[in-house]
């Protein structure tokens, strides 16, 4: 009898294992007892949760039977009638060793875990072909936004350009706060931290690792390369202040934190990019409208253009929406003996390094209110091959700020112009430098 | 040897037929053959175009050989050599015939063709599970958007509450434009026509029976229930005017033609409502800033929240971008002996009459200038168990109109208050009635 004969067999249950039960790991446990019927019909076998593993098992926990509780995640894992694992613990170790484990033991795997799939996604995805099974981690990138399986399967035919998008629900809630009320930073990020939208320890969130990390995840698969975190250039939101956001409105533009991977059109060999950074965007641009804790992805490709998709980017249930699609999936996949596509990175295309990157140049700085400053400060500009788009004069005397934006250009030109900038007698201090873009030109 | 075995010996190449060579059917042909490297990686085998079916073969056809045209669409199907089938000729038969053709003889579908799908979708999906290969209609709906695949696939362990769409093209370009200039809807269409963006024969645009088979379609899938076109109720936008236009800027709305598929919680057992109709929506709706030709879906379920996806509903190459997502799949399934999922309609929801479907009203009349008018016409909503939501009243003597929204109650107490009022003496003429969608109350 050939493999595929015995697994189609209807109605043998599909066991699955949940790692960890925090907001994501309670909301799946919930809708697996809630939604069994469904689940079982969409598979076609029924959906069994055979553990939880959890940190403290002594803790009440509403919703699940205390027997299914166990501190021992090894040992669930390696159960036989375990046939999915749900990793939500986070973090690398123990999931990659617990993964790799389940894996190999032939089982399939879905995870949330954005920083471990930006950073070993190679490893485990080997493991999963190698084993036949399935890595599903639609959760890791923007919560309950279908955005992994739209870029690995409905755009499979098709060449993506470019990526952009508003990943990281906490620094859009602090930018979009500022936006709006014209707050400081530090104050919106206290009232964040209050209202439960930013971590004790935000520095996940405002220093972008974690948009980095989905920066990594979206190049790899938009491009059919290796990215890991560590190719993502990154800046965080930490020193946006007030004035850059009342600024960027004199210029029809808002500022977010953005996830950019883009494909490299310069004339070599193709090379792609990958970074993150507080960005100013026109009004007009589809991300601009994204506010508050909501994500956002726009996605640009040969033949299908531009497309958005939005959504909610964290919370338990609606990452929990995510994963448990995955889990349907690759349940199905069981009974009807398929496979969903894994890592792709056939294409092994080159990161290009920030300097390389052709970007616009945001640029904020007290002058010196004197004839001949602004001739001084332009030629700054031309002198690097930037050209200036727009400039803006505001205050005298004392107070006196200049703001330019420029043209697209090396990012190294521009940030060495800023540089050149900053030894300049006529100016005082460089206040601010940002990104522009969102721009056609 | 397993069969599972045969079709993963890697290499074998997969053989194309594509049927028809329109917009959509020359670009498919283009990417095949231009991003033939790409799909082979993506796919694990080459995929080769075996031919094209066309009606006209002595047509020069720029970019293909002319030896891989023909007219012979059933032979094609048949050969040994091919084994998925690109069906875009559109329209009932013959695609019906050639599709079950091919799937009895284990060749998996790709279609664009809504009309189809929207009405034969069950004995397909039935033929498709019969011979266990795939039937994939990701273009059918929304042209370029991933929709089919997010809803089947990403939302799988979710329950959709409600999909809520924008999916023509020519009659957000129409009633785009009639809110932009203020023009009427013969000279917008006529226009529209001009540019190619309406067909010569525009009634099925213009009726709503292209959007109601895209309903029955989303319907299906997001409810697990088969619904085909004629379960749809359906009205146009031929009625609407540029006054109607004006008016619900006036009430900070705008008017679209929506597609809606909702799942009805009316105390009772479990119904489904599938609707198109032009409505009033709020200027701040996700889905009132779209505009022209783009198309737009908004999906809300359960645990995901509200989703929203927006892109190119329309033209070649963003119509190709879907059928060639499909076409990549369906491919990769061949390689890795899997299989999508196909119609579920575990669910059989029954669909409820419109009369039954809770809805507001937009009624814009022109009423006689004389004291008490006001109290009886409010009187002939409350005696239907409407109630009032906003009033306007404009001009005076002849030209005295009275516009009215209300708020929810069933579409049969609405409609009956309409017949009701055009009863009345006091009313001169009911000018405009329009439904209000996209509020929460």
């Amino acid at each position: 009898m050939s493999d595929s004969a015995v697994q189609e067999l209807p109605g043998r249950p599909i066991g699955v294992a949940v790692l960890g039960m925090g907001n994501v790991g309670t909301e799946v446990v919930r809708i697996l007892i809630e939604n069994a019927d469904d689940i079982r019909a969409r598979v076609g076998a029924p959906v069994e949760l055979r553990g939880v593993a959890v940190r403290d098992t002594a803790r009440e926990r509403p919703g699940i039977h205390p027997a299914l509780l166990t501190g021992d995640a090894e040992a669930l894992v390696a159960r036989d009638d375990v046939d999915l694992v749900v990793e939500l613990v986070g973090g690398i170790e123990p999931p990659r060793t617990l993964i790799r484990a389940a894996l190999e033991a032939g089982k399939s795997v879905i995870t949330a875990n954005k920083a471990l799939m930006a950073a070993y996604s190679g490893e485990l995805s080997e493991a999963a072909a190698r084993n036949r099974v399935d890595l599903y981690f639609e959760a890791a990138v923007a919560g309950a936004i279908p955005v992994i399986r739209p870029l690995t399967q409905s755009l499979a035919g098709d060449s993506v350009n470019r990526v952009a998008g508003i990943v990281n629900g906490t620094t859009n809630y602090i930018l979009s706060e500022m936006a709006e009320t014209g707050a400081d930073y530090a104050d919106v990020l206290a009232e964040a931290g209050r209202l439960g939208y930013a971590e004790a320890d935000p520095t996940a969130d405002v220093e972008g690792y974690d948009a980095a990390a989905k920066a990594a995840i979206l190049a790899s698969i938009a491009f059919h390369s290796r990215v890991t975190a560590d190719d993502v250039y990154r800046e965080g939101i930490t020193a946006i202040t007030a004035d850059d956001l009342e600024a960027a409105k004199k210029f029809d533009c808002t500022v977010k934190l953005l996830a950019i991977c883009e494909r490299l059109n310069d004339g070599g060999a193709e090379r792609i990019s990958a970074r993150v950074y507080p960005a100013l965007i026109p009004l007009e641009h589809p991300l601009a409208a994204v506010n508050g804790a909501f994500n956002a992805v726009v996605v640009e490709s040969e033949n299908a253009g531009r497309l958005m998709f939005y959504g909610q980017g964290a919370g338990g249930a609606p990452t929990a929406a995510a994963v448990m699609g995955d889990l349907v999936m690759a349940a199905r996949n069981r009974v009807y003996s398929g496979r969903g596509p894994l890592e792709s990175t056939y294409a092994s295309l080159p990161i290009a390094p920030i300097d390389d990157v052709p970007t616009r140049y945001y640029v904020s700085m007290r002058v010196a209110d004197r004839p001949g400053v602004l001739a001084q400060i332009s030629g700054a500009f031309a002198e690097r091959g930037v050209s200036i788009s727009a400039m803006r004069q505001e205050g005298a005397g004392e107070d006196a700020r200049l703001i330019i934006v420029t043209h697209r250009a090396s990012d190294r030109a521009q940030s060495e112009t800023v540089a050149g900038l900053e030894e300049m007698d006529s100016v005082i201090e460089v206040s601010s430098v940002l990104r522009l873009e969102g721009t056609d030109d």
